[in-house]
């Protein structure tokens, strides 16, 4: 957390991976046809098409390459219907062919950390020196809570003693920054989620009225893997938007500073 | 909270608004062309560019259409100097064309609900009225914490008794819980800007390694105004991109059960 110098610096990069030309149009048709659908047909998704908008999900950037997500993909009958009766039995998941338990891990973060070192070790080019230092030490060093978060108070006054001085990140020093932390990453990857079944000619609605304690039961989930949203997915039928897509005012959310 | 029974109904619904035919190739592009891009070249994104970005960000799905967020496109000069000061210096700050703070809002919900009453009000098509008891009610009742957060508990002991015996969300009844939600819907509106970026042939990187406090001060916003992260933009330089993408094994995250 305190050296945020390694931040600074421009790698000398082999690495080349020029922008590809895109039909902005074609994009642009997929953000504005989705609409959240409560209410969906008999068709079913086939399978390749859910495997490869899950797929599509992973590549979502998150934070520091932590990962900090999974996602459930509920086949069971069983289990697919107590889910969509945790989901308070709303047609959004009652009718869906396809549930999704997106969930934000609180708790990954340690292996994947490791992961990422050793896969940086066994990459044939070569890693800059910053890159090392910064999954070796400095992540160990900002997302380590200790035991029962224990260590979050005294990262907090250290932090914010340097931060009299400097520019610094002020956490994660709790369980509720961590939180927001693996949910924030994780709907990154849930937004690919819906726009990816969307491109491939279905629909989707992201659902939060439900009970989480319980579906962490259901699918046998540790504390530390918060259900972040069920996204329910099919194909929408005539009743299934309720209405024109309600947005207030641009100017009441973006400004120009 | 406890008047979950709403959740279920199918309502009659007059809205048609059938699915458009897309070409799921091209938005497989965007995804995977879409890097997080560490330096950028000169080039300029022109303004309208940049404005139908954050328009579709608008776009993305959110909580109870309760649009939590805010996106500061920071166009004056000496505040985006300070602001990639405030971004630890990095260059994918540092030599952005644009910069956006995204901000996750705690209290502009009340706000916005008041708005959703409104314009349903006002709509020509006829609203079902359990649409109209979920924003005048449950709304105020689910996301309403009291002065300080002080009527939280008292709802999250409510909720643990009526949970017993049926499914129930289980929040918002913290300040961390509110903490979670904004963020959530923020990172999904997020995400379709950096996806827009690319589509529209520019690039991003969502920086998180930041003084959220001090920007807070620098754009002058309230507490619950929540730095999510900032979006740098502009075109990638040819050592823009760190290496290629790195991703544990998909069976990590993705399981069928």
């Amino acid at each position: 957390m305190l050296t945020t110098e390694i931040f600074k610096q421009v790698h000398d990069i082999t690495h080349d991976e020029p922008a590809v030309d895109l039909n902005a149009g074609e994009f642009e048709r997929v953000v504005r046809s989705r609409r959240s659908v409560r209410v969906f047909t008999d068709e079913k998704i086939p399978e390749e098409v859910m495997r490869k908008c899950l797929e599509l999900a992973l590549l979502a950037p998150n934070s520091s390459n932590l990962q900090p997500w999974e996602f459930y993909w509920v086949r069971d009958v069983k289990i697919k219907t107590e889910l969509a009766r945790l989901c308070l039995g709303q047609p959004a998941a009652t009718t869906a062919q396809e549930l999704v338990v997106c969930v934000a891990r609180l708790d990954t973060w340690k292996r994947n950390c490791k992961l990422m070192v050793e896969m940086l070790e066994s990459s044939n080019i070569p890693v800059p020196e910053p890159v090392m230092v910064y999954y070796k030490k400095v992540v160990p060093l900002a997302y380590g809570q200790g035991p029962f978060y224990l260590l979050g108070p005294i990262k907090k006054l250290i932090g914010s003693l340097v931060a009299l001085t400097r520019p610094l990140p002020r956490g994660p020093v709790s369980k509720p920054d961590m939180r927001v932390w693996a949910h924030k990453s994780t709907a990154l990857a849930c937004e690919n989620l819906m726009l990816s079944l969307r491109a491939f000619g279905f629909d989707s609605c992201p659902i939060e009225g439900l009970d989480p304690r319980r579906i962490q039961i259901l699918l046998n989930l540790p504390r530390a893997a918060e259900v972040c949203m069920v996204i329910s997915a099919g194909k929408r039928a005539p009743n299934g938007i309720y209405g024109r897509q309600l947005r207030f005012d641009n100017s009441l959310f973006v400004f120009e500073v």
